[in-house]
């Protein structure tokens, strides 16, 4: 048993990890395309289950399911860009509700939407599971807003 | 490795492509039938998981579940008429959110419903997964139109 | 092939259809019984798999599932008798809109509720699914009425 | 066959039926225990796959589920009791709309809640699966009181 | 309570019921197209949710979910003629075990199958779900023919 | 919380319990009709999800599903009588392993199957989620007996 | 059967049973980690499947789900020391309305969040599946404050 | 109704059908790779949602899952060009029965594999849903071939 | 970041662990009742979702499902017994694949039984779901006794 | 459209890419400890759904769930070495066939287990779904080897 534990720090020390910084995230490969409608009329969504970043503490990856719902302006979010954009947070060091947020404000300040959620559903870590939600704008007041303080 | 790089390039020359215009697609396939009711009492909604078109940019096929939910006013959609409509899609090189326009456009004046929408929900491509909504009339003001800048 | 087509068509001749009228409905089997309450606090949700009618252009059957919702004011659906009154649409040749909308009035009439919503929802046929939902009264203002023109 | 049905008649003569009046309903038996938040701020669901009572018509057994929602004021309802309690229907006749509401009753009476809700979802007869839902107090005017004529 | 169950009695004898004999099967519309293989090589698994007829005894439908195996030998069964034929048995008064017997007798005659199995899986009546499974030939002596006394 | 124990002691007395014999089993209501084949060449199975009795230690109900699955020799169990043979073992005291047994012998007695399986899987109880199924003949050398000492 | 509920009380004799007070339950472990946004734009939702603790009457383990959903204002929970708080339930007798409180009670003062939602959802005890929601701040008036007396 | 039949066939005129032969089925398109096991020791299962071809006899489009299991010998098939091998099926005129074998046919001659099955599964029509298996080579005597007469 | 690590170390300091050894376990609780069946016919499953159990290296819980089927040969294991048989594994620490192998040996020891399977199926843990299953005799030659060396 | 497929190529050339050589892999990070029975009585089943590698001719990542079934003979796959283990193939560019086989071929050198099965079920791409199954030993005669040539 003793052993054991001496193999783990062993392990911990043996396992190639490799936590990158933020600056290493590629919103500049992000695409667009021109929507043209005069009135906000289509709601898009995207999901993959193929999120994957790395714990910035352990090193260690996390996985998870991304969805970005938005409501475009003028410009759509071109799908392979949106795919190699994900890919570049592959090797980087960031905690999840810091990685809804940051990738949000990059596609907001994107493609301007009049509205754009995005959900990060990581896979159990510890038997805990967690879901952070960010949201552009932020929850119009008939939704609680007369609850903050 | 490298000789199966160089027949992925063959596959591409040899493999029969057909994308078609937008022409031909045919909204004059569609029919209705009268709806007489004095006020808008009845939902409908139409589900198909046969919607098929084709990439613009690969001409490869998509696949996808197509949604169309309406309030009829005075007229409703023929179902084989639809059928056939969606099916002059088959060879068509069309993006996502256009073709859910298109078939909103086309099925908004054949019918003049009270509301109609339209969800086009397209298999995973390279670990995507995306829907596109489009609605008519747009959103009222009570779910976000206050949302616009 | 060309035989196959023949005897397609002789098919069609031979097999025994029976399309009858919509008069032979029988909402008069329907009974009720009372319910005694001062204010609209029941809900009652009724499901059957077991809906069949006619289509009334091939006279062939259609197969579906009925729910009816609803809020009783004086006086409630008896079950058995629904099924009776239900079962008087197996040989009926009618179109699945209409047949929403007859049920919804015969139990309206019947019952006099405080709301009634009668959904209707229809097996595939040539790749499409249909349900059709008929309500009573029609929604209220808040819920789209501002959309009609 | 005719023997068959002969036979079902003795079978009817012969199976032992208990039907017993609503009276030997126990809600004595409900126990509850002091809840004390200054302001209504917990939602309690109880669900039981388990309730069982006879038809007042035919003697024969009826099974269901029993979905008991509640916010407290300044009781709860004490579990085990409520058992107790719903085991006391177990040979009472009694129809679906009735058994809602004088489970309903009961217990509105015994915890004076801010509101309760009790669903009575019984297993399927005769092709039709019923759902009945009874509320204390009656929905709010924004939920279609103003539908009342 | 008495009116009720004297209105039963009346429902009783005024649904429309038509309780055909089995000789209205219809057998002889059932087609055929040749299969070449040289050794049975393919399974095929047919399946409706739509199958109907009538208890013998009540004279009300049963539906019901049916499913044909096979492996063919030289001839395959045409799908829209089996879709007619099964609509035979729509106002045919047949037990299930009946049903479930003749169809598969039907069927063995027509296409002299290597191997084939029905199975009828009708929906809960009085609380029970029955499902019969008819095959052919019986089942081989390893899967428990010893076990016959 | 002393209070509510004594509280809890005189719920145990007061709640009306009904803990019968086997011997209110009535094995006598069960019907069959004969079943003609030369060989067993159907399996039918028998499903039920509202199967009760009572514990004989506490007197309270237990709940589960019933499976029956049989190949039938010369007679097949009559579905209404199965039903009310059932029902009559609502008020009884019986442990689950024993009626499993005790059903299984009742249906083997009276039909003389080929081969028949009783499943009965109980609601669970303190965490615990109990199956208990029956076989007669008991399973064929190649499934275990082997294993017996 | 004596002689078993004899050993029965000999078990309840027998068994460890470790039932501590509240004091133990470690709020102290919680960490929090900040949250810079300058409005409410964030919802994060935690689950576990691993939440124990002790019934405080029977000395013996309750199991259940507990999910945590809150929209942060300037601190967020660390998903660890959430892990190691909940943890110092487990020998604590504790009931479950009280768990879910004290649950958000701890949360609240540690995060003074914008909202919180409590849930705690035991397994099934005695046929019965008990859900317990907390919330704060309690809910806005539109929900259901009116209907407060 | 009349009107509306004429213009079906109407429909039936103008619908825009593209039926080719079996001859521009592309296996010529199918690549593979070398797998250099000295035993059969990987099965490999590919499955796509996303077959389509055309109905001979109407000229409509089918559409279905497909899924290829096997066990190589020497070579493995490339997943690519069998997405390109399958497209080529987009406009071909061709029964399930017989696509399945076609298909079982060009990958056991491309690949030569220890075994191979490959699953159709079409979409309902007229209510009734197809299952189609090819295997090669044919099924060893344990399971059936002594069943043959 | 460095903080948080420290807080980390403080937190493993500061929370509460209790690992017991394996002598705690009391086999001694397990109680039986004879089966007094002639041969081997019933099958018992028994599951429960509320197994824990301390890991012996962090002295953190583990959580899971625990299914014990065996066919008895003359005692039955009680099930309230073995509820509080499996509660005193609630601090031991022991790994997963041991604790199955225990709880197998005890509880054959205790009834003898003509076979018996364990399976512990672990919660996710690190991204791994580990299920470990022992048995009772070991598997029968024919499943592959003759692959040991 | 043309602006966008030159873009196209300049996100190929852009995006971060990172495929390393098999020879990354550290089957040393394994770990084992002793499994001491006498015969081979346990089945361990361990799954994991987020297996990650990189596709060597595109250099974009493929996600996958693995799991790993086994018989352990003298010693069981320590889990949180295996966890690392998996983690050393985050970065290699490697086929499903191969990392299959890789992985299989490194646990039985580590464990010499009496069998394994190592089964990798690869994401939808190009809308193909793949699942590889490696066995050690291969199957026995009886599943087929005597179908080999």
């Amino acid at each position: 048993m003793d052993r054991l534990s001496e193999k783990y720090k062993e392990l911990d020390r043996r396992v190639r990890r490799e936590v990158l910084a933020e600056e290493v995230i590629q919103p500049d490969l992000l695409l667009t395309f021109p929507y043209e409608a005069a009135v906000p009329d289509v709601d898009i969504r995207i999901e993959t289950e193929e999120f994957t970043a790395v714990c910035p503490w352990t090193g260690l990856p996390d996985f998870g399911r991304l969805v970005v719902e938005y409501v475009p302006k003028e410009r759509c979010v071109e799908l392979k860009s949106l795919k190699y954009y994900l890919h570049s947070f592959r090797s980087v060091g960031i905690v999840q509700e810091r990685a809804a947020k940051r990738i949000l404000d990059d596609l907001v300040r994107l493609t301007q939407p009049v509205r754009m959620k995005v959900t990060l559903d990581y896979n159990v870590r510890g038997g805990l599971h967690t879901v952070v939600t960010a949201t552009y704008p932020v929850s119009s007041p008939c939704h609680g807003s007369d609850q903050r303080d």
